[in-house]
């Protein structure tokens, strides 16, 4: 890759963490609208959803401080999205669909950034592609437990088995060799394919009572 | 500032931060009362809630090994806390009002003291008085995560408010370069202010229900 | 102490740590069958309370990348239990009684290895023995919150003070300077011995409301 390559991939790389972090932001703020918060409920929850993932990522692979620490973009837009959120909600006609489709987009980008931001510090594949389960799922996880919601949803759907294919398909493109931009875009493309097909067909894996 | 003034300022600090932890803890080991809790309950609870928030501070800024590794005092007083507070608890004639007026006391210190550790590790203002409300708000999250709690009500009464509006006096002083324990008193006292009218007249923010 | 001994130390530690992380596993997965969840939700919470423990330990140490991101035999290891777990736990008579007798041994395991981590850190003797107790309990903690239990029931039957018993027991022996493999037997037993006759004898702690 020559050096414009590679700026430009980190350009689109960092729109495409932007975007996410959005996304997952406003996706804990509807949660926050659904269990009746005031204002700085909603940035709570849309902070710790939109950061949360990546933050226990860099925290467990020791990327200290943790990336929005030093650069106030990231907090600034959780701040803001959470704030549109809290006067658009209202008027958003389907709140439950809107906010699936929004957690499909986020999660497909986040499983193969954690992925990757996890290999390039030297990770085993196996550990890589669970750091981009954290890094997709575990915003999410922290804003269940906030809101008190029972963890067995997110479960279904196939969430995490979407997070373990878009990092899966990264991963195997990326240690084979491929254009870097290539295999995350393969990722993302791959994740958000079978959250799609999750969604719309309503698949899930079956859960230990039905197998029983 | 000459050297004299700043080693009072760091004993009134040091002074000061184990008041707010104290007092934070004696708050969690309450609620390990209202809980029914055993004594390591109690234990459990009060120190999590003394030490949680700054734990989490120092965490994400990369302060490692967090402030009460090296030191056993910060553990020993919430233990000791917590203790003392299993023994005379039922003394105590109105619990839920001791409690608040607690939680505002160390509130107002934490929101103080995160904020300047955060500004002072480089951080810019909005992160750290985000860091302000995390080291204040955090170790009561954890608590009321951990009793299962509903969140909502730790949202109430202004309480992150508090918190901002704390660590932004600080903040705003700090930063036009003030006497930095001129800053830290003017902040501790917005904070205590504020928290306490909100206290006393029952101020708390529209929940997202009652705007609608 | 000749190098034949440490390398056997060494190598014993490594075996009783994988042996008590996959105990660890193997009950998280059962809590993940007693709520009815899939595969994938086996393995997380099979994984989370493996590994939290020790997880949560390396981070407020600040040894990170903790132990398990550079070396994927323990995550592996996590992901097996948990997948045989779903397969095989409706072949379990009593679930329960498996449940608490495979946490007893993982919990005297984790108390001693965690208080010696810590205490090799240089940690102070006090914090030392709470990070055996934070190694010991805080996987099962994270377990409980993620299932939505009571963490009352996680205080009974003398867990953490089984814990800080197995901690204190190495950790004198240590700091006296015994034989490093004697002390670490010696808490094992000692945590083993107490929380057995605690499940046997059903002992626990008074509750608070028991007091009163």
């Amino acid at each position: 890759m020559t050096m414009a390559h590679i700026l430009e991939l980190d350009f689109m790389l960092s729109l495409l963490s932007l975007f996410g972090i959005a996304v997952f932001a406003v996706s804990g703020a509807l949660d926050a609208a659904r269990k009746g918060m005031d204002i700085l409920g909603f940035i709570l929850i849309g902070t710790v959803t939109g950061l949360g993932g990546g933050t226990i990522r860099d925290i467990l692979l020791g990327n200290v401080p943790v990336y929005w620490i030093m650069d106030a973009t990231y907090v600034g837009l959780c701040i803001f999205m959470s704030i549109i959120t809290y006067f658009i909600a209202p008027k958003l006609a389907s709140r439950a669909k809107t906010l699936i489709w929004m957690d499909a987009l986020g999660l497909s980008l986040f499983c193969v950034t954690g992925t990757q931001i996890a290999a390039t510090a030297g990770a085993p594949p196996l550990i890589s592609i669970c750091m981009g389960v954290v890094t997709a799922s575990f915003g999410g996880i922290i804003r269940d437990v906030l809101c008190g919601y029972d963890l067995i949803l997110g479960n279904r759907e196939f969430y995490v088995t979407v997070a373990v294919v878009g990092g899966s398909t990264y991963g195997i493109l990326h240690w084979v060799g491929a254009v870097e931009s290539l295999a995350m875009i393969a990722g993302i493309l791959a994740a958000f394919s079978l959250r799609s097909a999750a969604i719309i067909w309503g698949w899930s894996l079956p859960s230990y009572q039905e197998k029983k």
